[in-house]
């Protein structure tokens, strides 16, 4: 396996040098949406400490971010009064894998409708910003 | 959300009360192969605590359940050569979730071979034995 560069865009987002759309931050987790969501609500939970994907994580940094996927995808399904969560990991470009390095797709599912493909088109900003603070909203109690 | 019901397919295979390809197990968790693969070599994480999937999962059961799969997907990509590994968890029947016990499922990706449909035909029993033994083998060392 590769080793992990820190020139990827969720490395940036980390470090402050892109903006991202935040849905959640503690200390080892953000949460933003994607910008290319499958569903309306799509946001992707990603540790701090970094590692490709799954496959060259610690352990330790899966033990932490499954929790805080679990509670953000609560906040989801609440916020977006969803039917269903799909949470999807993708490992290496042939499993569609396009940023390197590791996130978890939390992917809100609505009764009859179709998931967009992965990476398809942009949401605009507007939207994304109006649905994560639904999603903060319901975190906030 | 509704109960858990613990007549579920997967509550009979962990109570012993039918037959599974067993792929791994320890003291909260059992992985078996899928029966209805969307690629060769694609299985089941299971933990032995019952919650109908990760929305209603004690915290701790998720902390405990991702590390093991981080080690059956290193076996499984080893086992079968595979290019990447796909992790996807399905939340509720509009998520397209048809077993209501909380299981991860890990699927080995090859190059340009695209998955099959979630719960599409029946692979053989001879061929998902094979299959599992290959990922015991890695895990054996």
């Amino acid at each position: 396996m590769s080793a992990y560069d820190d020139s990827n865009i969720f490395a940036k987002i980390l470090r402050g040098e892109i903006p991202s759309t935040k849905v959640y931050e503690d200390t080892d987790t953000l949460a933003f949406m994607d910008v290319m969501p499958q569903s309306p609500g799509h946001f992707l939970v990603v540790p701090k400490a970094p590692s490709r994907n799954l496959l060259d994580a610690a352990p330790q940094t899966l033990a932490t971010l499954f929790p805080v996927v679990q509670k953000l995808a609560h906040a989801a399904k609440e916020a977006f009064a969803a039917d269903g969560i799909f949470v999807a990991q993708l490992n290496e470009a042939p499993a569609g894998q396009t940023v390197f390095h590791l996130h978890v797709h939390v992917i809100p599912r609505y009764d009859g409708i179709a998931l967009k493909p992965h990476a398809g088109g942009m949401e605009s900003a507007e939207i994304l910003a109006a649905q994560a603070d639904k999603i903060r909203a319901v975190l906030a109690g």
